[in-house]
Order: C-alpha cells, then sequence, then structure tokens
C-alpha cells in the first residue's frame, strides 16, 4: 500500500553539515504561496512541530532494523524505533522549533535540524499541555546530550 | 513531486467514533512482523509519538485553509497549520502515547487518537529533555480542553 504525500513547503538554510544539529540555528520555511492563509494566527504559538522528509536517505534494502545510536558503540544496539535515526522505513523528520517570526508565506525558526532544501510535510502547533507528566527515557538516552 | 510511503503497521482499537479521543483509550498497534526488530529496546521509554496516516480524510481539493477548531464559531477562523484539524495537505496525524507493552510485533498504548486500521508512518521515543520550557500557546487553545 502506497501513501502519497506533497511538500508544503521547503527548509531555506545557510546552515551545512553538524551546523544543522545546532539548537540555536535559525532557519526558515518557505511555504507553497499558495498555502499562506493556512498560518493564519501560528504566530500565536510560542513552537511547532515540524515534519519533513528525510530527502538524503537513500532508499536501501539493507537498512538495519537494530543500531548503536548515533554510531557510538558505548550506547547499546538498539531498535531504530527506540532512536531518531534518519535511516528508518518512513524517513520522516519531527522537529519541535521555536517560532520566531511569520512573515507572509516564509516563518523563521530557531532549532530545525533539517538542511537545505529538505521538503517540508506538516507544521503543527505545539501544545504545552499535551506533554506528558513524568516521562522518562532510558539512562543511555541521557549520554546522547553529552557530546 | 510525490513523496512515497508505505505502512510500518496498523492500529488495532475496539474504540469506535468520539471513543478514540479518550486520553485515556487503549488501543494496540500491530507492527509488520518483518519489523519486529526495531523495537528493540523501545519499552525502556515511557512515552512515544506515533505519527499516522489521517486515510478516513477524503482528497477534497476544496479543502479550506482557516477553520473554527473543532467547528467551534466561539474560537476564531484560524489557518489549518495553527491548529490539529485533520483537514491538512499532507492528513499525518501526530499523538504523543504512552506505552504500556510491548510483546513481539505488538504495542500496547494509551491515548492513541487513531481508528481502527489506521496506517501507521513511524514510531519515535519521546524525549522527555526535549520538551521546551516556557512554551505558550493562544489563550482560546485552552477552551479546547473545556468541553
Amino acid at each position: 500500500m502506497e501513501i502519497v504525500f506533497s511538500p508544503i513547503g521547503y527548509v531555506k538554510t545557510e546552515a551545512v553539515g553538524d551546523q544543522v544539529k545546532d539548537d540555536a540555528v535559525i532557519s526558515q520555511i518557505v511555504l507553497m504561496p499558495e498555502l499562506v492563509e493556512g498560518l493564519e494566527g501560528l504566530a500565536q504559538f510560542s513552537h511547532i512541530f515540524v515534519l519533513f522528509h528525510l530527502n538524503q536517505v537513500a532508499k536501501d534494502s539493507t537498512m538495519p532494523l537494530k543500531i548503536h545510536p548515533k554510531r557510538r558503540t558505548d550506547l547499546p544496539l538498539t531498535g531504530i524505533f527506540a532512536t531518531r535515526t534518519m535511516m528508518r522505513p518512513n524517513p520522516i523528520g519531527l522537529t519541535i522549533v521555536e517560532i520566531l517570526k511569520v512573515e507572509g508565506n516564509v516563518l523563521t525558526v530557531r532549532g530545525l535540524d533539517a538542511f537545505d532544501g529538505t521538503p517540508v510535510l506538516d507544521i503543527k502547533p505545539y501544545d504545552p499541555w499535551e506533554a506528558p507528566q513524568n516521562a522518562h527515557a532510558p539512562v543511555w538516552w541521557r549520554k546522547l546530550y553529552e557530546t
């Protein structure tokens, strides 16, 4: 069964390589002009979810189902669905970003870890009340922040 | 430009209609058996993001770009990207759910607002440290919780 989507816009950034992983990186989402009305009211939210197509990931039939997160062999061999690896059956990226500005069909955001030209699939408001309380991750996950 | 995905699994639930919107609803995600290794370690997380295909939404070329959230005319006419409406250019649902059990290729979860048979696109671990501090939503958003 095939599910077909089309980009609602594209990422525009001057950041290259690992620069896009910087939490402070500023980039833009340039929405298709015909969708601009769909942004009405978005600036009232501080944050959004951005769903995007990890289009730099080659389709690879030999994709492993377990990996060492960030290729760190000090971290356990882990199922891809328990990691944020780009190598997943449906390469969809999901990031919570801060809205800095909405101007016409251009959103300026902080913290989007997507390369220049990345197709954007959806934008959803971030709901502060939706964040689960007392959520927990495995102990090794914290090590991803200690780089 | 077309972006093509395939389901990694399907939702299984006895809840029908508005029952799926209940935060306490318990449902299952039945993963394709060949992907089961990808779940290794997932049970160490308390919560996951579930991305799914809102396949009950008919493709409609006359989709409005502004709506009253939940059809409530007491709430402002709002751009679709500032709402969680299912009527969006790429009908992708995104919900944070609690993991109750992982058994073979079946995840039992709490709080998944998806109908029986919904195709699942991706599962990602929920990272408690990723939740932005001091996020805010417009005042009217809070009214969605007062039903």
